[in-house]
């Protein structure tokens, strides 16, 4: 018998505060409406800057979802 | 309050003109039955060849599109 | 008249005998549900350890998509 | 009429507190002296040790200024 | 006598029109205030999507300046 | 019966028109003296600059070339 | 006489409350069994999900340490 | 309370037969002197050449190793 | 007296069978023409599907020949 | 307090001697110039050949310098 | 008309001497039965040790070759 | 039987005269402690300067160490 097999998804998730919450962000999103999440990993960090201060911390990353038999 | 969520998908265009119509017939595609798409990224610009001659450019790309919350 | 798009997914297969099982295994998963399915690429090869033996290979792939017009 | 020109310019931003920390002191200083900064993307993320703590994270980063036309 | 020593600066251009346009642009900006321009390269090409169109292609560039002696 | 086999050359080819010229001429060049030819992917864009203008574009390709049996 | 000889070994730090977190906990078990550690270098971050949520962070770190003469 | 550190080795196996023959070899190998082995990445394929015939297939590894407390 | 100088060529083999035997075909058909292979790196493994199956692995080569002196 | 920020720039050296001393003279002739330079990375070495002969090395260096608070 | 056309080919020079010998090894070798060699790119360093010292640097360079028309 | 095992060690060695020297100090350093050494490969250049003049070239490297069965 085979094992499992998993999906990626890519997100973009994204925060005022810190880079970890724009992560959590985007697991957060994803989970209402996906099921068996199973691991993530950082992609890229960017952030968008307004009068010379961070107005968003923005993180891409890979969702591993794990896929029902 | 967290800020925007997106989704990356991966998409390959094809065009027997161009690069750049390439990258528009991907998006013009996605359009049909994506909404919010944002942005894209060029990952890798390859080309098909018939009797020495480019039959197919083909360009993929990453798009990113805004989630509803 | 425009030419093919395609979709790319991203998946991991798994197999508890070889790399190759691995790959057969996710695009037998991604089969089930999915048509046209045109070329895969490795992105990855990994493996989890158990008792100092491969307990299984796991294979990280893109596949691409021909998507209808 | 043609579109905006951005400039990016490369920083490394220290702090002992954290690694969003490092990234706001490299945003500050460099908004002492530059306007319009638009993003930034992290490039690497490294530290100094000492008497095996993290004396300093250091984070670089490039930063993307709009040009004025 | 040693040789000539380069400057690279980085810089993205933007069009409505075409990726070479992008290119063309950053040139053009970067020429107004710049003597000695030697050669670019292609780091990445992105863009902006609105209403399911391209709004504007973004192509990142290093340029090389030969620096006087 | 094993699948056919492949041999990659690399070229750059150039022009002072468009980065998709400059593809064309390397491909044109190539099958002056190859046959079947079969794909190529695109390595690297650059270009020289004189009096600030783009003089030549200049693209770096990988060419498949399907090898008889 | 020549300079300093340095090592470099690569931990994987784990937290279940932020990436910074995981980092110094990797250095404080380094730190446990080696000395002079010198600096360390972020190669990539990833987490393990559980019910939809970040149960680890886990992130892969270069430790260089340097060597006794 | 923390969670747990791993330590990476970087291993080459090798074997006359098979790519997942070298990999297999390189984890016995090391598990004949260390315990809590696992997973591993593979990070490159390579292999000897004899008399036009392939002598040894040669995989190199990243292998994580959990450290006790 | 100087050190052996070797070129290096790239390939593409392609097997139905396993990512190994496209390896091999590569090999074989590179021994057909050329003396004094040394050894190979795999840089890339792809697959065509048809009916959702694995039709051919194909594998890209770098393999190294020595120059005569 | 804060700590130090850096900038980094990116310059070509080239030289008929060595790659060596096509670092030293990108150094040299920053040094001209600009204080607190305080360290260097190399990102790429080149050459110009003529009449199959090396006539320049060229290293494109990224350099660090420390910002005045 | 269309600019020129170039051939890249990959070498690897060897000497027991230095790296920049290495690549003079190679330019000399690619120099004896090949016109119009232009510039050179190193891709790789590496060397092979015997009893605990440097036998060979080892260099692998693309180099690129002007083509006729 | 099965082939040889690689272990790859990673160390970074310095020097004031020139990279080979950086390259041969480390080598050095591990020839005092370990037997067997193979062949290295070079990840990173680097180095310090000091009053705008190279202090220490730094020079990262991975060490191949043949196993005893």
């Amino acid at each position: 018998m085979s094992g499992h097999v998993y999906k990626m998804i890519e997100l973009v998730g994204s925060s005022p505060n810190s880079t970890d919450d724009a992560i959590r962000n985007a697991i957060a999103r994803a989970s209402k409406t996906l099921r068996n999440l199973d691991w993530f990993e950082v992609l890229e960090t960017r952030g968008q800057l307004v009068d010379g201060k961070i107005a968003h911390f923005q993180v891409t990353l890979k969702v591993g979802i794990r896929l029902e038999n």
